[in-house]
């Protein structure tokens, strides 16, 4: 299975694909940033962004797009601004068919330090040890989109005794082209 | 000219066509409001409000699509929900061609009723009258929305001294093509 994470964010979104090698082992497939300029018009970003994640999913063909879900932390200004560019590429990955999930920041960090208060440097350090990479991905977005993929793919196989993850993906993804086919 | 104003939200997103009919004179074309369930996944409601923007922009062609820019007043948890029901109907904009303005709250109350202070009913007394209706329109969305259209069609006249409104726009949509084109 391939996961491709989204951290998202109007100037910096940050990009991560991990994959499933078997065995509970995971291997980073690509990671990145896609940048849009400050000076540029709102709507100029946001058709900027919505064509590079476009092609991040055109080129990776992830099995599941996670995207963290973020409600605190920011400020409003900033709010707006990941929620844009949230919108946007929650928007896209529906109208791909690929099944989405969400994570909140503190799921993330659990999933992949053991703690829900992790700080950036300690996530890094695991992202590190979990990919066998030899140093951690710059900028930090990168590697936040890289432990959201991982805590993706682990928090998917912990959850056997409720309706699994995927599952309940399908049947989101069901409804969707049940909705399409009615309008 | 005929301006579409879009209150943008993602329980209640208002629309509001304000066209001007000559002398100085405004109009009220139609107006409503778009709705999706907080019951239904994010990327469900996502794709049902690109939808209806949809149909509006299609059914009422208009030659300007007027957004409301927030950056306060709101708590973070609904910024980014905002946020992304904002980043859906400027994405959902600037791929239609048509020209994109964005206007903050204060804009509106100042041009509709003369104070950037003006409170939800100082703002619809004003919406009812300068479009001479009997009532303003429920729920408050929709009157909000009619009133950014109203202050796109009087700041769009006010700003000759400057790069008037309207060539501003046309170049922001000849630079998306442009970069549609290169890309």
């Amino acid at each position: 299975m391939r996961v491709l994470g989204i951290d998202p964010g109007l100037t910096r979104c940050g990009i991560g694909v991990v994959e499933r090698t078997g065995a509970g082992k995971l291997a980073l497939v690509e990671c990145g940033v896609v940048r849009t300029s400050a000076d540029s018009p709102l709507e100029t970003r946001l058709l900027l962004l919505e064509e590079e994640i476009s092609r991040w999913i055109d080129r990776v063909s992830p099995d599941v797009i996670a995207i963290e879900r973020v409600f605190s932390q920011l400020n409003v200004r900033t709010a707006m601004a990941t929620g844009q560019a949230a919108g946007v590429a929650i928007l896209l990955a529906a109208k791909s068919g690929i099944p989405i999930a969400h994570h909140t920041p503190s799921e993330v960090k659990a999933a992949v330090s053991g703690s829900g208060r992790a700080d950036k440097k300690q996530v890094a350090t695991m992202v590190v040890r979990i990919l066998e990479l030899d140093e951690a991905p710059k900028p930090v977005d990168t590697t936040d989109a890289l432990a959201l993929a991982i805590c993706h793919h682990w928090r998917g196989a912990n959850v056997s005794r409720l309706k699994s993850a995927t599952s309940r993906e399908k049947s989101r993804v069901a409804a969707l082209k049940r909705l399409k086919n009615v309008r």
